[in-house]
């Protein structure tokens, strides 16, 4: 099996036309390639659901902050068409920025409130950027349902909001985050730690399993569930810790109280790698 | 015959799926109701080319600066049936605001630079009220081809440029202003004005010609082509100029020499009513 590589709007567009018409329902997956057992999960997902499959691999430029994650993003077009292949993905979408932004690019999506915190705090605009970019790519595509990664849960928040707000004719689906055998949440930007580094990194999941075992077991104070994280974060010196929050799970806002379900949110630094994991949990009842 | 009136969006979206799946094009005009013959332009334009057209009647309260201007807007959704009926309109769509807008709605659609100059300059996140209103009515109905009127030639390009910019998949139909025999654009909010502030309203088109007759004889110089404008408005002190631009057709930015097609744009107040009106001009070959 192979599956379809196809690099311009017009093509991939008269493609699905015609496998809209012969009323497939479709599934899509977008991507910024660099494909990893998580997509294959968001991929087999898709098919559970759908009669054909389009991934999109796109690093869009508009959502990094700094060229220089952008310029380091893994690029690895060859072995995600490979991978797509192996998972009987019908298409695979890669434009280039050229296709995707024509000049001058004037339109921007904004998502406010649920893009402020977190993720959104300390890298000004890329939510935006996301948000414009999934708006495109829903254009495109046309999809009866798109797929999106709870490990992104902000991104997930964000989109799902954009969908609603703009009565796009899609149904978003979150799928749960797939975890390397010691815990570490997958991610393209693992390929970046060192062999130290990789030891370390399931301190994040190991932190974030902590402060929910807090909430799990009655605590009320997001002061005490986020300390439990940070006590063991504390105990790797290699690991900066961006932030941590305790949030309302659809308005990613932090809670004064916990009270409900929460999402605990986390986005670490170890060395030159940013990771970013949470989890959902839930006061006992 | 008569139009069916469908006031809410799962509603129209399964009556419209129906129509697609029959294979029918469809035909989207956009409008805030008040239908008048200009409209009547619009909906007959969409009739050449589709099989299906739909009409929608929303006074979208997120692009009005000011409450008092959206509440004095006419609001006459018996006789806008009536109208549509008459032109054979399948559907009038005609949500209420609640519809339109689940509390929070947090998502932004904003054409920069474009919206900036004109009325931009005059009605802060009036454009953007605009453009995510579209945006959203164009993802409920879904159109082929959706129609607007030229008299609003920035909401028009603006509306073009946030369908290229985010794929939309539709074609922006533009349709040449509608004009009483005097040649006052025709506009809903020309029945606020008074028989007296009537007699003088077409002074704005004339003064516009006054300008375009600059152009058309080989002056270059904007400030020139604006003087001609500015006498002729002069003539009436009833006339308050709100602004009055040479402007790139595409860019809506004003222009430093006339070496091209431009189109002069301005936005009178004559009392408490405020009406706007363009012309497209070539110079000489």
């Amino acid at each position: 099996m192979s599956a379809e590589l196809l690099r311009t709007i017009p093509e991939i567009r008269s493609r699905l036309a015609e496998v809209r018409r012969s009323g497939c329902t479709v599934g899509f997956v977008p991507t910024m390639g660099a494909l990893h057992a998580a997509h294959g999960a968001l991929i087999r997902r898709a098919w559970e659901e759908s009669d054909f499959v389009v991934v999109s691999v796109f690093v869009n430029p508009t959502q990094f902050d700094r060229g220089e994650d952008f310029d380091r993003y893994p690029r690895t077009l060859p072995a995600d068409v490979e991978f797509c292949a192996a998972l009987d993905v019908d298409i695979v979408f890669a434009p280039d920025a050229k296709e995707m932004y024509a000049e001058p690019h004037l339109t921007l999506v904004e998502v406010s409130s649920l893009s402020e915190r977190l993720c959104g705090e300390f890298r000004p605009g890329h939510f935006r950027g996301v948000a414009t970019v999934v708006a495109k790519l829903l254009n495109i595509v046309q999809p009866d349902s798109a797929y999106f990664g709870e490990k992104d849960a902000q991104q997930l928040a964000i989109v799902r909001k954009m969908v609603t707000d703009l009565n796009v004719p899609v149904t978003i689906v979150p799928v749960a985050t797939v975890r390397e055998p010691d815990g570490l949440a997958m991610s393209s930007r693992n390929r970046r730690l060192d062999a130290g580094e990789r030891r370390i990194a399931p301190t994040l999941y190991r932190a974030l399993q902590a402060a929910a075992r807090r909430v799990a077991s009655g605590a009320t104070s997001p002061e005490e569930v986020r300390s439990a994280a940070m006590a063991v974060l504390g105990s790797e010196d290699a690991i900066r810790v961006e932030y941590l929050e305790i949030v309302n799970p659809e308005r990613m806002q932090p809670v004064e109280r916990i009270d409900g379900p929460v999402r605990i949110a986390a986005a670490v630094w170890i060395g030159a790698t940013r990771l970013i994991d949470n989890v959902l949990c839930q006061p006992p009842a």
